[in-house]
């Protein structure tokens, strides 16, 4: 049975930890965090601990901490276990260990809200064909979506995340904030935001676009920007009506 | 049995033409349009055809045309007979009937895409009690999420989905084209732009909200924009970002 020890207090670590705990292939051995307090929820999946010197023997430790917090994570773990961390963003080559890999989930994660762990794209890295064997092993237990990325193109696939993920979720933000100013209720987005994501799954976004900006209807995009009386918004709303108009212009 | 026209050849008028005539308490009498072909394919949901002067007796005359002819196609019609149209953004009084409404459904629609109606709200509005009373009881037949709000209040809810639905699948093309200009694949996102969609039926957005903009981790962010090397692209992760940073400044 493959042991496995976590490092890390935040969403992703609080995710892994469950289903690694759920798994019955695999031993989560310890969980850790400089602050125990942060990982006190943490508890009901395994051991917890914030005593570096405690170690106890696993096959792989994942690093689940601030992007900055990796590499000085990385030098207090023992050299000779494999060390993986779970960041888009960051080089493999920052981990200090000898045995080092990447075991990135692309999902967004919060504590409050369950993930289906079966479709998660887990995009790993390693720099032994051992490793890389050893990763697998564990990943497609926990998903049916797993591949071996570079750092170089982890990072792209971090980056189109971004947006796919922090605007969008920000851009609804922005449309719920605006309807409860404006005495309405939010939660009439829901279906459309539901759909504007599952709409996807059939169809690809060039041609699931839809509305004034697409259309390049003037009238409708100015009587709206009239009628936001937020400069912020205003703003936003120019930069992407004038990207979609640009997408869309050959075919207008 | 109430009895239904629809006058438009988009993909609200179909989504529409469909689910009326799936509707055993309603009939789907005509549907109309400028351009015969068109709305050749609506064939399989009723009568179609491009002659005003053809018009069959109705109950309702439901405009599904672009927000700039409405008011035109409206003219063309019998005047003592319900108007309504199904637009976000227009007046209900550019309607040129004496008994006036609107009936819009707040989703988005393409003609490849099958939508749940159920779930779909639809927003209505009219000037007598009677038409409201009438309105609402097709309304409901289609879906559980009926209400009146007025031309004022649609207009703003209208704008809210131009950025939860317009802008939000823009931002997924945006994502998905870097990615296949990477050579990587698209697909990888999807199940993320799901759970982006999904999470938000639980958790509202301020709080959903992840990664480096949220955090104001600058390195990161620095990271992502010299990884774009495209300026429309840095341009949109700026604004966006730099639009997060201010939402939870307070909190940093």
């Amino acid at each position: 049975m493959n042991r496995i020890s976590i490092i890390g207090g935040g969403n992703v670590a609080w995710h892994l930890s469950q289903i690694i705990s759920k798994t019955k292939e695999l031993q989560l051995v310890q969980i850790m965090n400089r602050s125990i307090k942060s990982i006190e929820s943490f508890q009901k999946f395994g051991e917890i601990t914030d005593n570096f010197n405690k170690i106890k023997p696993t096959d792989v430790f994942i690093i689940s901490v601030s992007d900055q917090a990796i590499a000085e994570v990385s030098a207090k773990l023992p050299k000779d276990i494999l060390q993986v961390h779970t960041s888009g963003s960051v080089s493999m080559e920052v981990l200090q260990g000898n045995r080092k890999g990447v075991f990135y989930p692309l999902q967004t994660f919060n504590k409050n809200s369950a993930v289906n762990f079966t479709d998660v794209p887990i995009l790993l890295e390693s720099n032994t064909k051992r490793d890389e064997t050893f990763l697998f092993s564990i990943a497609q237990l926990l998903s049916q979506n797993v591949s071996f990325v570079s750092s170089e193109n982890r990072l792209k696939i971090h980056i189109a995340a971004v947006f796919a993920n922090n605007f969008v979720n920000h851009l609804n933000y922005l449309a719920f904030n605006f309807l409860a100013k404006n005495k309405l209720n939010p939660k009439l987005l829901l279906p459309l935001i539901q759909e504007t994501a599952s709409k996807l799954q059939e169809v690809n976004p060039y041609d699931a676009q839809t509305g004034p900006a697409k259309r390049n209807d003037v009238s409708s995009i100015n009587t709206h920007l009239i009628n936001l009386q937020d400069l912020k918004l205003e703003s936003i709303y120019k930069t992407l009506t004038q990207s979609i108009i640009e997408t869309y212009e050959e075919k207008l």
